[in-house]
Order: structure tokens, then sequence, then C-alpha cells
């Protein structure tokens, strides 16, 4: 067993903690908030995980410097708007071929990189890899059936994640597939999005089921355009994550997208959801991401033209519907 | 706009007949118990489809000859088990290149053949297509918006079934992969199974996502091992169709598949369910087309192993999260 370092104590950050710990590790969780860990070392509660009581044997520390030292591998968990920020904090405490396991997930709107090039280019001397995949945090800490992928380019380093998180109720696949598992993982909150409208709308399972199916598809050929694997969006941390993400209540975006099928506005959404809904930053990093490698991506488009241009979410549905007849694949051959 | 023959007046062919009545289609809908025809020419109604008012276009008749004569394409929706059956009693109407769009899913249980392979093989004469995608009766025949993909090996043929089916509200693409389309139809019941029982055992949705996804991507090996498309199990007759099967209570596999995971026997399941549970069926194909062309189906022999020789639902899962360790998708490169 090893030393985790968990950088980032949100409601992920803390399942993995005490997945990690139940596994066997020596785990710190780190918080830049003082009180968090305060209020996690007292009282052995998450504000967000009441279901869960905190084990003892994980240390909950405010000191980075603490949390990274001498540690087998970290975990960076903060949310996707900080992965840059908290690595440029990190970078001095990092020692050479350190394993850092992002799970978070997001696109940098102006740079449009992902979380392990941006780790990357912040701590080049460490050696980033991913998880991902249907795993609602909930779940996970109360000890729920759950699958996931170790991405990194080198299989060694796959190997290691998978075998530091791997448990009789958490699978863990490899795949050298990272970027592939970033961009999936970045998008769903789009689509998360146009399905939570298609229910708010009070259309049934059927529309569900080919926007979650046509979103991964334009998702796919994005993200193969920027050189991941097709094999990699219809797995775990592609379909998978979007399934979980468009049928559960957990997921804000979808919530914010049911309102908005309902007929507020983006904003309106978001002050009825309270919490940041990354779906509407991940659908510009989409559009921008579209137009870059010129793929056509009509869900994107649609879902950025209500969110920002006040389209009105059932014409946007009509106007997918009625677009021109398609081959579902136009990679495959006809015999005459 | 043409005249069209549907075959089955099950609660899809009925839904079918209605939407292409309102595509501007002369229909004749046909069903071989000539009290159903009298009930739905007099009341107008459907028994499972109350909300449907059938419209007095439609012509209702149990008589086959009159049904097949002279239409420019006929739908065959009767139950799988039916259709060689039915095929055999059509041969002698059908004339040559008569395109027959099959609806019914399922693989037959002694030959391991498909719908459109026994559909050619009882009527040479005719030209076998299929339609199949996320399509609850139940929504389509409501108008709420649905994807479907017409399979077929000549475009003419594929696209000939999309023109007659598309409309504002149903959305057709096409395929040449007729193989793979069948493959995903048909085993997605097994996979809708294994959902339905994880939520009966009180699983998550992280656990439910990843048998869909997990069971999708065995079906794909097998579909590939057999000539299909990966690009097919990916789409909306694949994972579109497992998702809705596996999202929706309409679906009564899935209903099964929760009172099994409940502690109930397969037959238990099927009394309570009081219809025919096909993926019971399916899961004797699917587990003997993977021995037949030696592709490993952890879901499908676990499901097998629930049906046919007693072991607790809880226990399969147990064992399918413990497997060795993998890489999610052994086709992709390491760099190192």
């Amino acid at each position: 067993m090893g030393k985790i370092g968990v950088i980032g104590s949100g409601t992920w950050g803390t399942a993995i903690a005490v997945l990690l710990n139940n596994n066997g590790h020596q785990v710190d969780l780190w918080s830049a908030i003082p009180q968090e860990i305060e209020e996690m070392r007292s009282t052995h509660k998450h504000k967000n995980l009441p279901e869960v009581t905190l084990p003892d044997s994980i240390r909950y520390t405010a000191d980075l410097e603490e949390a990274m030292k001498e540690k087998d591998m970290l975990v960076l968990s903060v949310p996707s708007v900080f992965v840059r920020s908290t690595a440029r904090r990190m970078k001095e405490f990092c020692p050479q071929g350190q394993i850092i396991v992002d799970v978070a997930k997001g696109i940098e709107e102006d740079t449009l990189k992902t979380m392990t090039e941006i780790i990357q280019e912040e701590i080049p001397q460490c050696e980033p890899a991913v998880l991902s995949g249907p795993s609602h945090a909930e779940e996970v800490s109360r000890g729920l059936p759950t699958t996931c992928v170790a991405g990194s380019r080198k299989k060694r380093i796959a190997e290691a994640v998978q075998s530091a998180f791997m448990s009789p109720v958490f699978r863990v696949y490899t795949s050298p597939d990272v970027l592939g598992i970033e961009v999936g993982a970045a998008l769903k909150n789009v689509v998360a999005l146009a399905a939570g409208a298609a229910d708010g709308l009070g259309y049934g399972d059927n529309t569900k089921a080919a926007l979650i199916t046509r979103g991964i598809a334009e998702i796919s050929r994005l993200g193969m355009a920027m050189g991941g694997s097709f094999q990699t969006f219809a797995g775990l941390t592609g379909i998978g994550d979007l399934i979980v993400t468009c049928a559960s209540m957990h997921s804000r975006n979808r919530r914010a997208g049911i309102l908005i099928g309902k007929g507020y506005t983006m904003e309106e959404a978001m002050k009825e959801v309270q919490m940041v809904v990354e779906g509407v930053y991940s659908a510009r990093a989409a559009l921008a991401l579209s137009k870059k490698y010129s793929v056509p991506m009509p869900i994107v488009e649609a879902v950025n033209q209500v969110l920002f241009e006040g389209k009105p979410a059932k014409d946007a549905v009509t106007d997918l519907m009625m677009r021109d007849r398609r081959i579902e694949n136009t990679s495959l051959p006809w015999e005459e």
C-alpha cells in the first residue's frame, strides 16, 4: 500500500480519499480552506456527503506541502476552473516523475486545453494521468458498484493508478487514450443540458436517447479530429459517463437543462440551481473546438443558440429533427 | 405518397401504421386475429395504446392477400417468434423485388439467424430491410420526437424506407449495416435484464451505466466477429436502443430484471410481468453465439447463470466487478 495526497476536498475528492483509505493507503486530504479541514477533522462529516462518516485514518490538512510530501501518487480534484492556479502552486513541491491523477473535467475556455495539458504545462516534471467514468461521488462514497478508466499514455502509470483505486466495488480499466477520455468528460455536460431540456419540454425516453446517442456521435467526430479514438467515446468515459449524467438528478447540468426546457433563461436556471453549471461554459468551448477543427456539431450549436441567443428550446429540437436526411455513419460501405 | 401494408397489429405495428398514415400514405393494417381487426375498426382504439384514436383512413384487415396487394412497401411487425411462420404465409402473395421492412427484434434460437435472414430465406424474391432504434411505441404514437435507422445493404432501398417514415417528429437515418443493426437490437434485452437486476438490488446509476456500457462493448465484440460494424453498436440501434430499454418502465425486460434482482426466480418474474420476456430467450441465443464465435461475453454469461442456474444476482455482480484487471479497449496503442 502507498501514500497518496488528494488535492481538493469537494464531494469527489473526499469520496476518492475514503475509497483509497479503504483500500489500505495512507491518505492526506487537502483543502485550500482551513475551516473545511477543521470541520472534517472535528465532525468526521462532509457537508455534501451526509451519509458518510470520514475515517480517522485520513489526515486532513490545509498545508499543500505536507499533503504532497513523499507521496506515491497525487490526485488533483479541484474544480476545473482552479486546475491551472492549483497546479501552479503545486509545482515547487513536486518531485521529478510524480504521478498526478486528474479527476477534474473540463476544457479551459481561453486556451481550449484539457486538464492534463494544463497540468503538464504548469508542472513539467510530473507524470499526469486521468481517472474518469460514470461515478457519482454520492454513490461511490456509499460503496455502490462503480467502474472507471485510468488513462495515461504510459502503460505502467495507468496500471499504477488502476492498482491504487481498484476494489471489490470500484472496477478500474486502463487506457492510453488520455485525450479521448478528457474530451468526452468535458463535453458530456453540453449534451446533458440538451437532454435535460428535452425532459423539461415533456418529451419522452425516445427523444432523450436520441440526443444522448447523436450527442456522443458528434463528440466522437470532434474528439477523433483532435486525435482521440472512437472506442473511447463508446466506452465508460464517453457514453457511460454521459448516460449517468443524463439519467440522474444528481447532475446540476441536467437540472439546469430541465428548467431551460420549461422556459427559464440561462441566467434564471443557473440562479435556481445555485451551483456552477459547467455545461454552460463547456458549450462555448465545444463550439470553439467545433469551428477550430471544422467538425459539424448540430447539438452543440443548438445548445449555444438556446443558451446565448434566446432561441426557444422547442424550436431547437424541431430544427434538429428536420435537418437534411442523413446516413447514420458515412464511413460504412453500401453494397449498391 | 405510396401504399403500405403493415403486417402485425401489436403496439409497434399499430403505432407505425398511424405514423405512416399521418405521413400521407394509404395504409393497410393486418392482424391474424379477426376480432382485433373488428375491434380497431369499430372502436378506433388499440387496447395497449389507449391514448391514440385510430384514423378512419387506415384500412384494417384480416385478409393477408389484401394487406399485401399492390403495395410499394410492406412492414413486418409480428413478434419475432412468429416472423418465420408469417413470412412463409406471405411468400405466395409477394411480388419480385417487394420491399419488406422488418421491425421485429430477435435471433432465432435454433438457427441463430436474424430476422431479415429468415425473411430472405422464406421469401427469396423480396428485398428485406430493417427499421430499428430507440422507439417506444407509446411515445411514437403520441408524436414525441423519435429517431430510427433504416437499414439495407442497398442504398436506394434504405432511402425509400427513410422517405416513407421520416416526419417532423420521426427522424430516420440510413445505414448499410443490416447485421449490426439486428444483432444490437436482439441482444439489448439481455443487458436490460442485467440493468434491471442492478436496480432491483438497490444499486445506483453508476452500476447501471457500467452494465450498459460494458454490455454494449461485449455485444459490439460479438457483432463485429459476425460481420457488423463497431459504429453501428455505438449508434441509435445499439447503445441508443439499449439506453431507452434500460431507462424505461415500458420495458418488460427491465421490469423482469428488477424482480430477479429482488430475489424472484426467472419463472416467478415472468409470471408477474405476464408477458413474453424476450431477453430470457435472447440470453440463450447470445450465449450460443458467444461460443460459436469464441467471443467472451461476461455479462451474457452472468445473466445466463442467474436465469438458468439459480446464481444469486448479487453474486453475479460481485464476480463481474472482481474479474481480472483489464484494458478498456485492447486495440489502442500505448506510448510505452
